[in-house]
């Protein structure tokens, strides 16, 4: 796993906004973060927030939607995840 | 509002791929998804559905995340936005 990807569950998005500022603030060219299914939505926010209030000079260079298979006790199934890629 | 544009808002997934499978039959190009806070995820799964199991010819040219505005009684608050293009 490299340093600079975020993955954002379901804590509060301000953790992971810090955790994005400190691998800016460590000397991170770009910091990736990713998430799936219903934490989406969190990692829309964390960039937002990050890029708005906390880092004006770290900008969104990509934003990509895909599908992955996760297995289960049931089976597999189908989650969307996004992927937003953040820097200088 | 142009006609190739769909909000996704709180209705099932399925609501919003038959909206956007009926808009690329009756012959548009290309058609947006649009959704904000907690909808984004919908959007998301939307346009994998589509992408996926509908309409194989049809692909996500581009996703993009921002910030609106929105007012409320108690003031303006800020809530994420995603838009996702699809197209031939």
């Amino acid at each position: 796993m490299q340093d600079n990807i975020i993955f954002v569950g379901t804590k509060p998005v301000m953790n992971y906004c810090l955790a994005v500022v400190t691998q800016f603030n460590s000397g991170a060219k770009e910091v990736i973060i990713k998430a799936r299914g219903k934490s989406i939505v969190r990692a829309v926010d964390t960039a937002e927030i990050v890029t708005r209030q906390f880092l004006s000079d770290v900008v969104k260079k990509n934003v990509s939607i895909s599908t992955d298979s996760v297995e289960t006790d049931e089976g597999t199934t189908n989650v969307s995840s996004i992927e937003i890629i953040l820097g200088h």
